[in-house]
């Protein structure tokens, strides 16, 4: 029994490949170069700004893909939770910025973390401020976190008072060093263009350097300033203004940000493989096995009000090819996707047939994977890997 | 240092249960008296209506919780994956459906299950059905998927000469054993009260029937008829012209299930609490350590056009208590939640609280949990129970 794989047009090397990879089930697979570029890239754009690089590894959440970060120089990291934190620690890694605001809940590993590397937190109260003045046990870098539009949380940018209120009382502290004023203008993840996310930026920066401002007129000279969202940071080349830069996404990108203009879809270096289970001529669909539980319930929506969970491409030379028109991810539930697609899309494909699915956003189809497959067939882990392999 | 785990009202046994819990991150609590009444009410009605009860797994993932099950007197169960079956059958499960499409990639893994436990599978279309004459190498029980009206996949019921040359190209085969009709009212799910799930169901039956008594013509005397949904199966009492229920998510039921009207409030099994981390007066709103990565994407929209990702619950006597009213989940990111609120419940909650989330579907919710704390204190496992814990 001959199991096809994929019957797109592929040479010899890739077909021996995927033979030897054998997937059979979704699986997440990962573009090594297409990664290896876009961190590079960005990395470079950093240097020319000279801005500290402070990649948000919340995207891939893998000890050895952090690995390719230390290639361009990489010792500063952001992570998104106390679990995160603790795994790139265990991972060798020396500074890094729980860009959360603290739960004080988890004080007991924040201290231990804070007793082996140099931690930043965020704080945004005055209650969480106190906690930690009373609770820590050892000194830990503090941000501010400003809302500077997205209104998600953080202190207004234009609440002065409040800003510099606590940055005394964080100042006043033993225990906390404050940094500096951080943000996420995560309205940008709304922009259509890569013109509004630049008039985004532009808005951000300087409602900061006003903020910036007003803390150096109280005393505060060392405030820095930190901003974090790929689009801003895929989108603008000049970075003057501020001190560091903390995007994560922009290592796989993504659906969703092809649609804001960060990135050109050859930059997508993460799809998930997914089998082909039934096709529907009467309607123009295909089922997947490739669910909600693969690819996450994220849509956006198109110029036609239709819902889009993923694009496809068909799997061609040593990886994916073009996303194919008129066809995408159209509902998704918990083990079925159903694509919507033409006719002639539709015929060209088989049942067993296996499909790239790019997903729309790829922070949150990495945790649901867990380990990825580099198209040189290596099988890459990450904090969630679990004794399920996703190969046999 | 007191860390303040809930500051609802709460008896000193409670107390001391969450202390000995201490739950400091998004952690899946499971209130195992509710699931238990759930199955005890399921199990109750099939025995009644004189149908197998073959619930559907896919909604707990655990071998632990299905031995709760076999109390029942439960030994048929149906999953929605390859991985699931060989997951319960390695725990001794030794008849299972799998409720999804042939994945015919999977052969292997389906022979592998096939040489060892009744393994039952989902066919729709001819050339799955031709592909498993050919490579299957011990005998299964197969159903043909019928579409009554989901249009997710299946055959469409009204296709009577395409399901009886299905069902002839299945009964020829030496390794298949054509078993009936199975279908999931998927549509029932967009239902808004009990009295709309009552139609959706009677249309159901009627229309597998129909097709029945079309086989039955043609010489399928045998053809049962399997039927899925939780919301049917909860809203009916008797499930008379049916021989199978493999209802899943009414084991723990969620937001979704119960604005459909297939359970109460107090029948809801699962919540996820969450640290409270920051708090936004102008609006009314509180920001959570509960995620996307936890609660899932998944929504459902009120009457007045509201995204809701979850209802949100106070901690108090020895579990979660009624829904606070005005108050809701209102946008979810990665690891943040955001709660919308009035001024009464707002200043009732303190940064460092935790609140108890109802999600909106607990079939996502699971595999992003990936573990259950019971409210004794017991943590049950999942097939994707990982290394890093949600307890320390």
């Amino acid at each position: 029994m001959k199991v096809c794989y994929i019957h797109f047009e592929m040479d010899e090397t890739w077909g021996l490949q995927m033979e030897k990879m054998r997937i059979f089930r979704p699986t997440l697979l990962l573009d090594r170069k297409r990664a290896i570029a876009n961190i590079h890239r960005m990395a470079a754009k950093a240097a020319n700004s000279r801005v500290r690089f402070r990649p948000h590894f919340k995207t891939h959440q893998s000890a050895q893909i952090g690995e390719w970060f230390r290639e361009f120089g990489v010792d500063l990291i952001t992570v998104s939770s106390v679990e995160m934190a603790q795994y790139f620690a265990q991972h060798g890694w020396q500074d890094i910025t729980i860009a959360f605001p603290v739960n004080i809940l988890e004080i007991e590993a924040i201290n231990e973390l804070a007793s082996s590397i140099h931690l930043s937190l965020l704080v945004e109260s005055e209650q969480t401020a106190a906690f930690l003045d009373r609770n820590l046990q050892h000194q830990v870098g503090v941000w501010l976190k400003i809302d500077v539009g997205y209104h998600r949380t953080g202190v207004s940018w234009d609440r002065f008072n409040e800003v510099i209120a606590l940055a005394c009382l964080i100042g006043r502290s033993k225990k906390m060093a404050f940094t500096g004023l951080l943000t996420h203008a995560g309205h940008a993840y709304r922009a259509c263009s890569a013109a509004e996310v630049m008039k985004i930026y532009r808005d951000m920066v300087e409602k900061l350097q006003q903020l910036q401002q007003k803390l150096i007129e109280n005393g505060f000279s060392g405030t820095a300033i930190s901003i974090g969202d790929t689009p801003c940071c895929s989108v603008m080349d000049d970075f003057s203004g501020v001190d560091e830069i903390r995007p994560g996404n922009f290592v796989f990108y993504d659906v969703m940000q092809l649609t804001i203009g960060s990135c050109a879809e050859q930059d997508i270096a993460v799809a998930v493989a997914c089998p082909v289970v039934a096709k529907h001529r009467e309607r123009n669909e295909i089922v997947i096995y490739g669910g909600a539980v693969y690819l996450s319930k994220e849509f956006i929506v198109d110029n036609q009000g239709n819902k889009i969970f993923g694009y496809v491409a068909p799997f061609e030379g040593r990886g994916w090819g073009a996303v194919i028109p008129h066809t995408y991810v159209s509902a998704l539930s918990q083990e079925h996707g159903i694509i919507k697609t033409d006719p002639q899309f539709f015929d060209q494909v088989r049942i067993g047939d296996l499909l790239a699915i790019l997903p729309v956003h790829s922070c949150l189809a990495v945790p649901l994977l867990r380990s990825y497959l580099t198209l040189e067939g290596e099988t890459i882990s990450t904090m969630h890997s679990t004794p399920i392999t996703q190969l046999t």
